[in-house]
């Protein structure tokens, strides 16, 4: 088995630098978009043959180190009591957004195991189907990015209505967290249980908080799944974007690795994450919608950023974006390993 | 004439704090909700009766230091050649986006003392009206935001398009900008002329850039509008949001004042910019949407962390959300008064 993915998550020395990317599997490429002309996402998320099918496209095609599970940040709320659908050119809309204390009781501590089995019928099928070629990640949302979902009622630029919760109503933006921890460290648990041998938490959106919302508010909740998930032995990613004023605080809340985005040269960035953790990125994902020239070159100084210690994975600071042309992603994989080897 | 705005642009001592705000006039306030019931905001922007009674409205109302100018950062397009309108819930709308060469090397130079007169009539009836109770803020967008929103035909959140011409077009992306940046210099002399006694270029969504690319893509475009205003005589003050970053950058490209938002402390953002520039910012706007305890000792911290040196400019970090109580924007801005004091 190509093991550089997890050595290199735990700051063991490796042949080259391993890379996936976020979103590897997706609309720019064309395997992607002929199962989503047939399916919503939400069937391919449900449907453990499809994800599974989904999950291992950019493994056949691409030559990274690591699998993700083809799953969507906001699973979990169903089932908790916040259905959401996705409508085109919106995003996710939540039908009822949690906006008070009543909101916040009637939701449900859901078992995972019983909620979203098709979740981890999906992993024990692309464990089976990967055969040890490279590990399976899995993954779930951070408490404030599911909370801002599910207050926002979907996707926001100012987070006016998340903040004003945990402004004003404190003590039900911590009920809510709470929550949301519980069942999402339930949620990675099973997923390890099932097969994932690693898992990233998406805290996306915590770069709309300054520093001391982000202790007061975030850490507590995060800190309680990465310490559930880390007990269970995998590796654990914490991601976010925008985060340069927030990774020492990142670093704080836990994790083997903390994933950041372009907006930070990676070597200032593992300086303030320090020695002590791995790190994760950081290309700037628009660079793949650009010449392969300036590609590659982005890349080799991420790569020169990162040189020096072991512990570096390599990936884009956010998604791969829907118009990506799929052999510049091939190239970039490449040259990450031929440049690192 | 209360000069406390201008002597802190110059880091000069001032008896107590100046204090304004990103969107002071807007759809938080009841007096400006009842002049858009009535008028689209493209009209009030063209009416310079609209226009100057809604500038006025924050200062009547508030206590602010100084008052700006009620505009659009769009303005400009039409004139060049790129025409826009306000689609409800969705913000700005570009009917034919900027993306290739020929769209660039269609645009016009145009001299913003013939296209847009309205806002030069605005500028001299605010100045007699206020008749020197505060000073008069002028503004523009910088070509990075502006070309953002040209590119993109509107809003958005990856700057897919933008970074992909920048990246892709590079000497296309230097041909809009400098075509950007020729008319906004006028633009701003133009409004000194008017009578405009300090000006802000809003670069509002150039944190999507690295550090990097900002020097290549951003900074010489920038810098060039900035020295153009500076020689007038007036302070420039030079804004972004998710800056932190790229403020040593933003302070290099120019300008007197560097504008910050909340999302880095203000004495590592001021440390970062240099002692020999102001500051201005940087409450987080979503603090007036929660309770007055929590939005004052929010402001404490900001007075606190300025402390020590002239050249400090309260604000928020961006602007005024539609849903703040306007109470709390008054008592925002009394506190800063008193606190300073």
């Amino acid at each position: 088995m190509n093991d550089n993915f997890l050595r290199a998550c735990r700051r063991e020395p490796v042949d080259v630098t391993p890379v996936w990317f976020m979103r590897q599997a997706g609309r720019y490429m064309a395997e992607y978009r002929a199962i989503r002309a047939r399916h919503t996402l939400l069937d391919i998320c449900r449907r453990p043959d499809l994800a599974a099918e989904v999950t291992l496209q950019p493994v056949e095609r691409l030559e990274v180190d690591a699998a993700i599970l083809f799953s969507d940040l906001l699973l979990p709320l169903e089932p908790m009591g916040i259905p959401f659908d996705f409508v085109k050119n919106e995003g996710p809309v939540i039908e009822r957004p949690v906006r008070a204390a009543e909101d916040v009781s009637r939701l449900r501590r859901c078992d995972p195991r019983e909620a979203l089995p098709h979740v981890l019928a999906t992993i024990r099928l692309v464990r089976h189907e990967l055969d040890g070629r490279v590990p399976l990640i899995g993954f779930a949302g951070a408490p404030f990015t599911l909370a801002s979902y599910a207050v926002e009622g979907g996707a926001s630029r100012s987070y006016a209505r998340t903040k004003a919760l945990m402004y004003g109503e404190p003590a039900v933006w911590h009920d809510l967290c709470d929550t949301l921890a519980a069942v999402v460290s339930e949620y990675l648990l099973a997923q390890v249980e099932a097969g994932v041998q690693a898992v990233q938490l998406f805290d996306s959106w915590v770069g709309a908080l300054c520093v001391r919302d982000y202790h007061e508010f975030a850490l507590p909740h995060t800190t309680r799944i990465l310490r559930a998930v880390q007990a269970s032995g995998v590796p654990v990613i914490h991601f976010g974007t925008g985060t340069a004023t927030l990774l020492e605080a990142m670093a704080a809340a836990g994790g083997d690795v903390v994933g950041v985005d372009w907006r930070i040269p990676l070597d200032e960035a593992w300086e303030r994450i320090g020695a002590d953790k791995a790190v994760q990125g950081n290309l700037d994902p628009t660079l793949l919608l650009g010449p392969i020239d300036r590609l590659l070159a982005g890349a080799d100084r991420v790569l020169r950023q990162a040189a020096g210690r072991p512990g570096h994975i390599f990936n884009l600071g956010h998604g791969i974006l829907p118009e990506t042309p799929v052999e510049h992603v091939q190239a970039l994989a490449q040259f990450v390993h031929a440049r690192s080897a």
